[in-house]
């Protein structure tokens, strides 16, 4: 009779960056009453059938009466094995160009199963030799630490500097690699309402980091899921790849939260020019193509269909196509930070971000946030949410708490609040010592 | 202005094996008007546009009506983030249970993107450390190597013995390898119609397989895309998967083939019994899941809403809901063995074999047979085939050719047999050194 050790599967599989997903489902699911901060999900309320119904025929009339191809051209699009590299990337050009004012020949836009695909390719690509490390700005997206677990690729921390980034930390990250004799390859951060703390890079860094990763010969890894999702009007930073003159910015979208989840749509544009043997050699998008057609061969066409539609539907404009959602979101953030005030604004040293958009919120807190605090919180006070230190490697514990709104709505929110507080109440008294 | 080299990027991809798919995309896209026995693609003249719908509304109707859901959880199953192991793995087993007579607990499924995923996740599962090896019976699908490739996985082929499997030839290369110190962790395989060669293994084997690789302590990864395409009424040799009863296969499904491919759905069993400090810690499956986590996150719940609907609609069988497509591959098989006869009979030393299913036949011819008599015969005869050689690494030439003749219509395969015979005869006479 077989049987396996994790012993002599994949040292990632021994790995508490690989559980972090499953330990915080497991409390979750324990849990189906609570309140939840936890899901980073964008908001369901508006999903109807027949929105799946109504965007394949959009995408299907697009490609008989725009693109020109003939019925049964259009069914082998949609129901066929197809283009390694997508068959939207010419869409998702347009949408990059509309929403982002970012330009990009569709021929580098390899559209991926969600942007963790794009996260891996990328990774795998980059991790040419054992030398090869990836930096990330700290604390960072699970998602990229677990590609790179699966790659045996080191992620080397970047401070944040109080939510942005750490220009001078970086410097030295890469310095000391370097001296240890490692090759960093990039650094991965998401500039726009990052997950997890919420907080976006001002323009004038953005331009300095774009500037010191050249000086450092560093390729920029820029993960863009939530970049749509501003609270108040005015004018959003710009992409790190819309400032990107030099080809440095690999750059990571995803459709999860603006087209719909279960579609598992993202992509990335990777333009860089690729050379073998001196001569010219497509850029790094073909070569992601090539890994691609090695890990899943295509992204479904169907799912394609799907999240093209949608983009017709809406002028090739994913604000326009979220319109409602955006509101939700934006309403939904103030209530949060009015509510946190509310409540903790008499309650010791507690304190929280303020964000300008993006699904998340962090609060720092006067006791030690570990996952037994978060069963404590789910089981006596029926509240859930994302302890920080799981976006920490090697970290079991911290003070902060990442409260993820999109998915609620006002009554949820005001009562999730109050259980919140009923538990960090509850914490301060419980561990005196800690709450100076 | 940034420039990567490849000798910059993963060393994969330099290596010929992930250039094959591409090179022979390539050629047939240069002479779109060329007969094309290459493509390895399900019949596509039933696919019908509203059939995405139907299946959908099937799949939308089951979650309410079987499984109980309320609507808006019925919405959230589709469009949200899904289980990691899928949504459709229960509809999985009961197919497995009618079309292959395999019983298996659904938790042990997972639900990939296609079944190129699941040989990536298997793979990445059994790579621990640089001496894990994988074995695959020569030649081999580039779709295994490939994914070995990208794990840095060495590929040991094992011999044929004639389509067949050369079990002492296995127990050679096994005992080799770990004279070597490598650690020989599974063999891999298509028993059913294997691609490229078209050939099953007979039961007597398949036995004596499972024996052996419980004495040499090898998983055994079997594939099985085409093994509901039986040719001929009658008893088919059961799958590995049917016969193991101590744990040992691995087993690789797709719903490419009898589903749609636009849907990149296919799925992995793994129930090896998996052991953490020597307590029970779950399945393979759930080691495959936390890998699939951090690749694709989840296979998309959409396109599974499309195969759970088509498998729905015929009661869960594929062989029932492709009764049509059967027997056009049974007929176009049958018009295939009788063209060659009729053609090559008196053509020299010309063979070929004569598979039971599936979707390809292999010829043999007394010349060499590389990438550049593929281009002669697309540019100076109008017919695209692959050489066979691409299906062994390092290899550059043999003399088979694969014939895929699961796209064709009757014309097709007529006027494309003509011209094979055409370019045949040509390559004979231009190189009649070669032809004894």
């Amino acid at each position: 009779m077989v049987e396996l050790s994790v012993g002599q599967l994949h040292p990632s599989l021994d790995d508490p960056v690989l559980h972090s997903m499953n330990l915080l489902n497991d409390i979750a699911a324990d849990h189906p009453r609570a309140v939840s901060f936890a899901a980073g999900r964008p908001y369901e309320e508006f999903f109807r059938v027949e929105q799946l119904h109504e965007y394949l025929e959009t995408f299907f009339a697009h490609l008989t009466e725009v693109v020109g191809l003939t019925d049964k051209e259009a069914r082998r699009t949609v129901f066929q094995y197809g283009r390694t590299k997508g068959v939207i990337h010419d869409l998702v050009a347009r949408y990059l160009e509309i929403d982002e004012a970012i330009t990009v020949d569709p021929d580098s836009v390899v559209v991926t199963v969600g942007s963790q695909e794009a996260m891996f390719l990328t990774l795998r690509s980059l991790r040419a030799s054992p030398r090869d490390v990836v930096l990330a700005v700290a604390p960072t997206y699970f998602g990229l630490t677990g590609a790179a677990r699966l790659l045996d690729m080191p992620v080397l921390p970047v401070g944040d500097a109080d939510g942005g980034l750490d220009l001078a930390d970086l410097e030295r990250q890469v310095a000391a690699a370097r001296a240890r004799g490692q090759r960093p390859r990039a650094l991965y951060l998401v500039p726009d309402f990052s997950n997890p703390t919420g907080v976006s890079l001002d323009q004038a860094t953005r331009i300095a980091l774009l500037d010191l990763a050249a000086e450092l010969d560093l390729l920029i890894i820029e993960d863009n899921p939530y970049g749509l999702f501003q609270a108040d009007p005015g004018t959003r930073p710009s992409t790190l790849k819309a400032l990107d003159t030099r080809h440095q910015v690999v750059h990571i979208g995803s459709f999860a939260k603006t087209g719909l989840p279960g579609a598992r749509v993202g992509f990335v544009v990777a333009d860089q020019p690729v050379t073998r043997d001196g001569r010219p050699a497509g850029t790094l998008a073909d070569q992601l193509s090539l890994i691609k057609s090695n890990v899943t061969l295509n992204t479904s066409p169907v799912a394609q269909a799907v999240v093209g539609g949608k983009l017709l539907r809406h002028g090739c404009s994913m604000v326009a196509a979220n319109k409602r959602e955006i509101e939700v979101y934006r309403a939904n953030l103030r209530r949060v930070l009015a509510g946190l005030t509310w409540r903790f604004a008499a309650t010791g040293p507690v304190t929280w971000n303020t964000p300008a958009g993006g699904f998340f919120v962090v609060l720092t807190v006067p006791f030690t946030v570990d996952d037994r605090s978060l069963r404590r919180s789910a089981r006596d006070h029926g509240v859930i949410w994302t302890p920080l230190h799981h976006f920490h490697t090697g970290m079991t514990s911290s003070h902060q708490i990442r409260l993820s709104f999109s998915l609620l709505d006002n009554a949820a929110i005001d009562e999730g609040l109050d259980r919140l507080a009923a538990f960090v109440r509850a914490e301060i008294q419980a561990a005196p010592g800690r709450s100076t």
